[in-house]
């Protein structure tokens, strides 16, 4: 399989939490400060500057923010490295930057951050009061006004399943068809916080503050819950609601089957 | 009563969130911004610059955080004002400084919310893991060793009830004496959070950040349980642990016989 790691290699499995308000995602971008790039530029210190390269579960947008991102690191065999070394010798060279290896675990050569991946979990979470943010600046959405949590619970049930979520992907898009199964999008509150988490083995780009942006219609009563069914199967992005923004999103976990961590 | 609003003053109970992180604390201070102060200026844009004058539930240490501070403001009799209006007239002018409003509500000229006040509760966060925070920063404590929190509930146990805090008690403080009957010290963990929570009527200068940073040496057995009470009896600041930062510290809530945002 091309995406194993070439020979000489010794390939490292890390979980990452970053705010993201400062960088433009993930993904290396011309417009400024990428995670990933942070990432590579500390890991290169601890192996005297020999290349390492980086594969992620998958992108983030800019803003959003990650407590379980999962990335797979590819250093020279030769290395003399330990879990926490590869840790907290990252960490240390990622100062002061809000990027840190929550862990690291070595993997075999076959296993790969994003194609072994069977699930991503996002965690959305909206502060829903007339105040504006303070503690949670940066990390919510602030929502005015009132959201009503039983019918976004009912509206969500209209798009759990395997369907064509169109409506709900940004026209920048790469992925080849907008089929995707969603295995979980449940709505909670707790106080002033609403939190809307969801688990799908992928999603489409933008594709879960799509959904966040319409559920705040219907939770806001602009919507009827079943106007949510209508746009799904209208497979057209101008039926469905706004972009949430990046803000209150968290990519939160990913799993695999063979659970680097676990191990 | 000397407190009691004067004549020709309508008096308003308000309930504060910020993030202590900019700011000296609540009380002006020479060394930099205070709450108070952001307060104040904000709300003489409401009643055209006349006179407010403001009383605080409690003071809060320079990046301590608040999610729940009572106050009570003074405004002239014949300004028309409304919850609403108080709210979110001092929000729109508190731009764009991490304070805000939560509540408001017309309070009768005797009800202060300093003697009123019959408990104060604070959280104090600790994020117990090898990592640095990076969504967390500013406002939690990170503590990298294990915390055995059963040995802290245990030890906590000594602080409970009627006694004399003067081992827990900042070299500085004013109160005349430090009898304190401590209600409530629970301590809980939710996966790399550990929360401390503290409920009593007043609290000593220091008293809750000494106290954590009393049962951090128990959590990371480099103290028993039992020495805690060793400590306490002591009456001696210099047996207890040491101060633990502010940036973990919220003022989570005030109570009153009769709460104005109850009514």
């Amino acid at each position: 399989m091309a995406d194993d790691a070439p020979p000489g290699i010794s390939r490292w499995a890390i979980r990452v939490e970053f705010d993201g308000r400062h960088y433009v995602g993930w993904q290396r971008q011309k417009s400024g400060l990428a995670v990933q790039q942070l990432i590579e530029e500390a890991a290169r210190y601890i192996v005297n500057g020999r290349l390492v390269t980086s594969i992620t579960s998958g992108r983030t947008d800019a803003g959003v923010h990650a407590s379980g991102l999962v990335a797979h690191l590819d250093f020279p065999d030769d290395a003399p490295l330990t879990a926490k070394a590869v840790r907290d010798g990252i960490n240390y060279h990622l100062k002061p930057h809000p990027v840190v290896i929550l862990e690291a675990a070595a993997v075999p050569a076959n296993w790969n951050a994003r194609f072994s991946a069977t699930w991503r979990r996002y965690r959305y979470s909206i502060l829903n009061r007339p105040s504006r943010p303070t503690l949670h600046e940066g990390r919510v959405w602030h929502v005015r006004h009132g959201l009503d949590i039983e019918r976004m619970q009912e509206a969500a049930q209209h798009l759990c399943g395997y369907h064509d979520f169109s409506s709900f992907r940004a026209a920048a898009c790469q992925a080849k068809d907008a089929l995707r199964t969603l295995d979980e999008l449940s709505i909670r509150r707790e106080g002033e916080m609403v939190f809307i988490e969801t688990q799908a083995r992928s999603f489409l780009h933008h594709q879960v503050r799509n959904m966040v942006g319409t559920l705040a219609l219907v939770g806001g009563r602009r919507w009827h819950p079943d106007r949510v069914k209508t746009a799904l199967e209208a497979r057209n992005r101008s039926k469905a609601g706004p972009t949430a923004p990046p803000d209150g999103l968290c990519l939160i976990g990913v799993g695999y089957p063979n659970d680097p961590f676990r191990y």
